[in-house]
């Protein structure tokens, strides 16, 4: 292994990449298997199904060969049209970001947005789709995760379902950390990885199309194909009697398959409610610090990343490196918008769970106070631990 | 690990997706680091000089998070403006199929086809450059896998540099397989990844880039941006002073570390050396069975990948799956114009030692006496013995 | 990983330790969890009810945490008492071996002994156990690694069990590669391990013990306990409720849960069958070339290894270098008696696939066309071919 | 993986078997190498020569292939002699335990036993050598694991070797977590292993023997030889030259490579250090939670272990499931004599991170609060952070 001027972090609290779970990063070791041997090819299809079944559809999901952003870029390509228009929902940096890509491909791009740490509105979206009957694709973030925050995709994917339009979902630091899942944000494009809340690493993403959304996709003239934009090109890559469009990413899909077992394995509502206890218990402790949490209001906080404001007088730089050198801790970062506003704390994979709410409490409010902001550390550790206690029950 | 009907393959000798060494495999089951920490961007930068120097260039090398297919497709989007010609060189599927991608950004292809057993001529290049003053970027491919053949791109990209242009040469197949490198062939894009001859997994790339040709993209109104079609966006991201446009495949970058480490620790002239008498013992083997190699002329076939024609009555489907079936060993069909027509062994990574040109011969010949199509096993095992002996010294 | 002035070899083709199967590997790579956790607690009883059922044994196996010479020491300690005279039978190196660790427990040893290339005839038995109505135990090695030659144990454990004496089976590189378990020989003791035909790593032995075993052992003044010789300190560890008399190898017992596991998931008798067939090749090449066989007789050769005298005029220390040094290729020598008489060919685990018979043959034959000893190895793939095909069906 | 129907501990924090570090676990899934190819046995000898140094010895350490009670078991049978009169030093389970092994092999033991939460003085030492000057050999432990207490080693070696005799000495859970080494302390024989300090798995031991060691052992008649105890069949299996007297554990061989290597990368002095600050920021907690540490004084406190008196009115297993079953950390229990009297929270490998220790003070204080044992869990919380961030500076 290179050299490395510095030491590895003793413990990752991220909001992506996330610190993986080691069954998942021993499974990236696994032999690599030719992509056009009977053996990958029956191996892929058993993943893609794992998938689909984790993600209550019936079609076996679709793998795409690089990191979500990437499919996200993708699926604006694939879906949208020329002569659609979108309305692209913004309640953070990501949201804001696919309103870009949305661009690129739709004849308007109509917006709704709210500052970044507050959730869109369904009242609002239902306003503006009565005033826009023309809309034909909503977009959205379920957890913006630069933000924190939580939009109410359930309730949205209703209404534009009733209005008739495609409903596209970025669920990449949700899903499998809650409860959501396709169908149940009538979402005709959901998005996700196992490089967050399955634990595992980023590379590879998950994608499910409802048949309204491939028949768009199909009829669609300016559809990449023989590309990495194309969603087409993989619609039958799962099979395996058919080939794939261009080499998957062996160890990739072997990380993503040893993912989908752990969950499995363990139960997602137990690994929901984990990181659901988890990110309660940090909240509890940040607030019993005084300090501010990022969400405008705590109903919206995600169970997957606990954003808090930075205290005054002080930088996320300066708190991020003193965390680092005196606990070995570290956590996220905000981005581009929130970057210098807040710092994030992931509860994802292998860290969702509780005793890591303590340790990022113990360690953020230790380098508070070392860096002269003052904080009741042991009061947070009592408000978190009661919380975790009673989660416990 | 998801249950499989088909037995694994015992021995893989592919075109790659290659069986890989252990070492590397085993390196991309290391903790997944976030990627905005310190300790992986000096890790990356770290990487992207070791590529480097791998590659002989003195710029930290660009890495690309998807496998090269994505990488051939984006260099294609940022060099290539509105306002190019482009002359494209076709001796197999990849380099045809290239010309699909320049014809999406350029003015104008033009292209030199040759049947797909034989390589371009650099007279042919220096004829159409002549006619073609207009053309601003030539593009080859080194080893068109499809074919197990090569151009002479050393020659060609001297006459490219003389008429001015820029040359973008893809070497998947070929680069730590042999003595090629960008400078080798004034490559201004030269595209390459740890998939093949460096024995790793598919999934990232590596591609250099000369200053002349990033002049070019930062100049071509057309080249994408906050993309992954953009090679402009990853100019900087091996700085650990730089931001990563989107999150690196951080397992990959892991595995793509391990890889150039195995290749500087054995020693690249000895890597190369025995891919090279590994191709020529298998070769031997196959002529002395009586079959013939795809390649045109024998001096034109690549040390990574020996193709032979289908033998008269026989399918290659057949041939794969009694091989499979009767010994555990795997090798490649051709690809598009060439499926069907010839079999491929791959000579990559960790199966390019010349005992595998003996598990080549053996058990290809073996199936093909099987299949009742008969073949002197003995006579084809003691020429490739002699070749081997003799390259041994 | 530290540096080496040799070559890792190509393929390893010994009687043990054996190129292990990477899932095994893989599993070694495991977590390391505390031993009197009840995670690891439940754990270490699954496997050791996981290696009863592969034993085909009623009770929770034994498991020993160190290799099994150790085992048989143990064994030999724990088992014989001062009064006790032993049968000792002696077809080989490690036969002859165990009358040693034998003597220092026993009253007396008796002992058959044939030559080294000759298996034990019941018929000898039963004579030797009329003649001595006073012999408690009888001792036996099932495959007699460094002569590669089996020993009839079904027929002498039914003399023994009829004589009312305890049998001890070391089958350690036989298990798991032919049809053989405690039952089949009525074997009281019975020794194997992972790191033999199962394909793991060595450093970890199984054992089973019957209740007359059992009862012999406590009942012997002599019986060592708190030490590394006792069984008795293990008897009751598999229990998730009792504690481990020292700490036991975690990792150890990880690629031993592989191990097992792996072995059911293919099927026994499918595991049986291609070590059978692939003996079988090379034994046909090897005869094929001139070369002789060790074994006596071809029906005392192992499934598992196949011993090949020396060839007049050479030695094995140049053959084995020469073999490395030209195909990478590497066979185990003999051991003792044997060594300097016989180079051995192991069909273990991973490599105990039909395909390595023809490399072994390619390669020992060009060696020794390379060394001036001239075979025909043509004709001997030729021979190996046949059988394996014929064994396809 | 074999099922489980306990979850996995979420953090380790025992005194051994330990939470190892990721790139040990992963070199134990190197390929598995055969014993008598030059290959590992130039390896063997470099990870033999690579222990000498970290134990500050010239010759090359001798590696026993098993864990180290075994070793100590045959350092017993090797080292001490019929004619022997052993002084053996007690103040914990293992002193103890050790001086029953001695007896089997010494004419006559002696003792020197204190509570076992006190250390043994160098005064008595010194007035028992000068009583019994017949004493030849002398044996301690310098980490009583089951207490997390110190004995004084390095003036107790003055004494001893002033005296004229040899000092054995167990530095298992010491050595690598503090400035100890043979030398340090004049130990004839010094066992130690990769399973708790360095942070890898158990099943392999590390002894160094001086010459007046060896000496005494090839003088000894009852030393064992062609046994797992003795010491003198391994002497000079280091030497790539030199057979091994039975299969040693390659995997364990690997791990304890990478163990060895991360040790040398890190740095001693920077490892020792983490070990002592964590244990004292543990040790601050402890106390300000009203806590009893066992040791009867602070200063014999192990830097790699706190032990602590279970509270009033509870008892170990209750705590310890409680502690598991609301966080998911574990610690380890007493053992024999100190088994229901305390708990230890280990701090070795990995885990000899400052952060740790907030960790264990959090999660055995919200367990202790959660069973009616009312501790000030926000204190403790501000002690050991206030140690931590002194130790910083």
């Amino acid at each position: 292994m290179t050299k490395n001027p510095h030491k590895e972090p003793v413990i990752t609290l991220t909001a992506g990449p996330v610190q993986a779970y080691p069954r998942i990063t021993r499974a990236m070791s696994r032999p690599v298997h030719y992509d056009f041997d009977v053996y990958f090819q029956a191996f892929y299809e058993a993943v893609a199904r794992k998938a689909a079944r984790a993600l209550r559809v019936e079609a076996p999901a679709l793998i795409l060969q690089a990191e979500p952003a990437v499919a996200l870029e993708a699926a604006a390509a694939s879906l949208i049209s020329p002569d659609d228009v979108v309305l692209n929902l913004a309640s953070g940096v990501y949201g804001k970001g696919f309103g870009y890509w949305a661009a690129r491909s739709a004849k308007q791009v109509l917006e709704i947005e709210v500052p970044y740490n507050d959730d869109i509105k369904p009242a609002q979206v239902a306003e503006m789709l009565q005033r826009h009957p023309e809309v034909a694709i909503v977009t959205a973030v379920h957890h913006d995760t630069p933000s924190g925050t939580l939009n109410p995709v359930g309730e949205i994917g209703r209404l534009v379902r009733d209005h008739g339009g495609l409903f596209l979902v970025d669920a990449v630091s949700s899903f499998a950390g809650m409860d959501i899942h396709p169908e149940d944000c009538r979402a005709d494009v959901f998005i996700t990885g196992p490089g967050k809340c399955l634990g595992g690493a980023p590379g590879i993403t998950l994608v499910t199309v409802t048949d309204r959304a491939w028949a768009q996709m199909e009829g669609n003239p300016a559809c990449p194909s023989a590309s990495v934009l194309s969603l087409t090109d993989w619609k039958n890559a799962w099979s395996q009697d058919a080939p794939f469009p261009f080499t998957p990413s062996i160890a990739e899909v072997n990380g993503l398959d040893a993912a989908l077992e752990a969950y499995f394995e363990e139960g997602p509502e137990t690994v929901w409610a984990r990181h659901e206890l988890t990110a309660r218990a940090c909240r509890a402790g940040v607030k019993a610090m005084g300090l501010e949490l990022w969400a405008a209001r705590e109903e919206i906080a995600a169970p997957t990343t606990t954003a808090v404001r930075v205290p005054e007088g002080l930088t996320d730089e300066t708190i991020v490196a003193a965390m680092r050198e005196n606990f070995g801790t570290i956590i996220s970062y905000g981005r581009a918008e929130t970057k210098g506003k807040l710092l994030r704390i992931g509860h994802m994979g292998p860290v969702a769970e509780p005793v890591y709410a303590l340790v990022a409490v113990t360690t953020l409010g230790g380098t508070l106070n070392r860096l002269g902001y003052k904080v009741d550390v042991g009061g947070a550790v009592e408000a978190a631990t009661a919380v975790i206690l009673d989660g416990k029950g």
